[in-house]
């Protein structure tokens, strides 16, 4: 990977102050191996603890690459609770079936990412940076109010579309803090049908009754 | 609790292994001055980075005696938590009031609590250490599950009423970490007797409708 010409045969110099490889000679997965170190990074280590020279060494890549492609630690934070948040971004068929049967539909999807491991740490991840750092509040605030809530109550015939929205998503992170989380029993290991049928008419007043 | 005379004036040598002040000299206080100081002191570092050490600074004792009331940093941490879910506990009227209009009767009940900046503190403290470190969730999960939840789930005349009382708390346990600490909009600033209003029919259902 190194650059035609160099002679370079060992790994690139770090910290030279912009990227040590193009986009050519890094690949073009580079990016994606960025963002998935990224993930990783923040899970494991959170926010506070997280670097920008940790997630390059895990992608194998200079550091400077990180903060070309995706700027300050924040906005690196931010890209990764988006990738991390997709799953729950793609709200297929939630909304263009209509109000009927909408809590349902919403608790099942929800549910679903959650009971899905790879799906689940990610998102705890984000949750647990949240809770404890101010930063990471903000980037996860910012994201979800311009992005998941907005699209969900731009859609909703109901006064006060994105309190019912944040209320909904506060029943479902809720749950995901004391299932996954803390985890209480019997919540822990209840089936999540179970939980889908006691929390959808909870969802469906939030979000489509008057 | 240093032994009659021992003749000791001035500040007792740290690290004694037991402790260097008696009841009697320290005062009936040291106790409550442990407890508060390891409130903060759990508050403010979290569960990681607090130490028997550091509440024993704050509380003007020497740390044997802190380990003399609580044992050990897991359970300083749990005679914290609860100090902090004490207005949680008295849970006055709630119950011997009946089923009609429990919901709203929690619902404004917990608000109130979290509205209340000296009851809410350390509650989110509680939870955010509860989050991040796994000690302490089994601190939160022992204590919520024997105390409260129990307390709760017996006087309801529901089918699976622990996990009712379970799914009301993950509603309340949700707002409070969308309202007070990711502090998403409009639910952060919205008038508590709004959010009372929603919840209450949510926790209602949970708590009271077959």
């Amino acid at each position: 990977m190194s650059a035609p010409g160099t002679g370079a045969s060992g790994p690139a110099p770090r910290r030279r102050g912009r990227p040590a490889r193009t986009e050519a000679t890094v690949g073009p997965g580079a990016r994606e191996r960025i963002l998935a170190a990224a993930r990783t990074e923040f899970a494991e280590r959170g926010y506070d603890k997280a670097s920008i020279r940790g997630i390059a060494r895990a992608a194998g890549v200079d550091p400077a690459l990180v903060h070309h492609y995706f700027g300050t630690k924040e906005q690196v934070f931010g890209a990764a609770i988006e990738v991390s948040f997709e799953p729950a971004l793609n709200l297929p068929d939630l909304l263009t079936h209509g109000a009927d049967g909408i809590g349902e539909r919403f608790a099942r999807y929800f549910l679903g990412i959650w009971e899905n491991p790879a799906t689940r740490a990610p998102l705890i991840a984000v949750i647990r940076s949240a809770m404890t750092h101010d930063t990471a509040a903000k980037v996860l605030r910012g994201f979800v109010l311009r992005r998941m809530l907005e699209r969900v109550a731009a859609e909703l015939a109901v006064p006060e579309p994105r309190l019912r929205a944040e209320l909904a998503a506060s029943q479902l992170v809720g749950i995901a803090m004391l299932r996954y989380v803390v985890q209480v029993e019997p919540l822990s290991s209840a089936d999540p049908e179970d939980i889908v049928r006691m929390v959808a008419p909870t969802l469906q007043r939030y979000l489509a009754e008057v």
